[in-house]
């Protein structure tokens, strides 16, 4: 393996063999609350893998732009060399998570449309929330830059929507990161894990995501699991 | 004394003689970081009534709708009865408090234009900051209200920066409260105090605000007498 460039919480980022390709790792390790809480979840990071690259491979194979070139191992994966622009952007289909617990609004509230929201990613502030007018006066990103995320956004929880829909799971809500590559092009890159999704099971309402982590229900790689083989089992179009 | 309506942290709200009518008390009591921070400064209420009625009566001489009828005594305002929107509205002309410890901003940075911010008034929740959908989700105001309002704050931004310039002191920012009418208006309400603005003296840079409280550097009352002095001396136009 290559040089080391960056360790996140549930991935190692790595110099690629060719340039502008970087290779990421999945780790089995679980985090939450800002890494207050954290486990290693034995597979986890196999099955993030497995399922990030098909969720990459359906969004790419309906024109949405990906960092991700192909998987490479169990745990690694290829993409595409991008600057992570330190923008997290949440989009909520269903009231729950974190917008409850800051302003008090009831969970399992469906929203009239999509909510778009902005955290900082930074760790050491615990990611918060900010307004648009935020992003430019701290130059994270342009207002064309923003309008293209948000448009891009949009269009990635329709296109997930109707995946997870299926496979018979309701996807309430979800967190992006874009990357810009080196041509200035913005692309959705980081994951699309059930680390950063609410997904839950339309027949029973059983949670099928990290808040099985969160909440301590236990049996979060068998939940992972069991997206994954649905996912594998419909043959994403 | 009629009827005590509300008990705030640091007024009295009670009802009018009129119907329609409130009292506004001023207390003396000090409070920060969402009360955590307590004290009792002899005179602040006094200075506060003070303050506020005649930046009130300023306001309104410049055609800006707000709740104040006339100052009744050193400690009583009486103001038109109104229904608070639950909606703090924050102006900032150069980066202070909240915001810089928030998202890491440097503070004393002058910003290009005057940004609005928009937080829950919810002392249980900590007064969290609110996206403008936020507030459309909760139906806290309509979208039409919140654009007024909008409107409204940065037409008292520009009065209120041209009224503590010519007093030589720079408004770095501060934060407004707005009320719906019996008739269903919106207009200006709360207060305009030390206690929600920071206030800069321009030639030594001495602060004339709460900061004083929250940064345990003494001499609030003074400092608030000193903006008094300097409003009465100019006699406000």
């Amino acid at each position: 393996m290559s040089d080391l460039i960056y360790e996140g919480k549930a991935k190692k980022v790595f110099k690629g063999l060719e340039p502008h390709q970087y290779v990421l790792y999945f780790k089995d390790d679980a985090t939450a609350f800002n890494a207050q809480k954290k486990d290693v979840i034995e597979s986890k990071g196999i099955l993030n893998q497995k399922i990030a690259s098909q969720v990459f491979q359906y969004l790419e194979n309906h024109e949405v732009q990906t960092h991700f070139i192909k998987s490479l191992s169990d745990r690694e994966m290829l993409v595409e060399a991008v600057h992570i622009i330190p923008v997290e952007v949440i989009v909520r289909n269903i009231t729950a998570g974190s917008l409850c617990k800051r302003l008090g609004i009831e969970e399992n509230i469906k929203l009239d449309k999509p909510l778009i929201e902005f955290c900082l990613k930074s760790d050491a502030l615990g990611d918060p929330i900010m307004m648009e007018e935020h992003i430019y006066i701290m130059n994270l990103a342009t207002h064309e830059e923003i309008q293209h995320i948000r448009h891009e956004a949009l269009k990635i929880n329709t296109l997930l929507q109707k995946l997870f829909d299926d496979l018979g799971i309701t996807l309430a809500d979800f967190k992006l990161e874009f990357g810009k590559t080196q041509a200035g092009k913005i692309v959705l890159a980081d994951e699309i894990t059930p680390d950063g999704c609410r997904l839950w099971d339309q027949a029973t309402g059983k949670i099928l995501d990290k808040d099985r982590f969160r909440k301590d229900l236990g049996g979060l790689a068998e939940a992972y699991q069991e997206v994954l083989t649905r996912m594998t089992e419909k043959a994403l179009a």
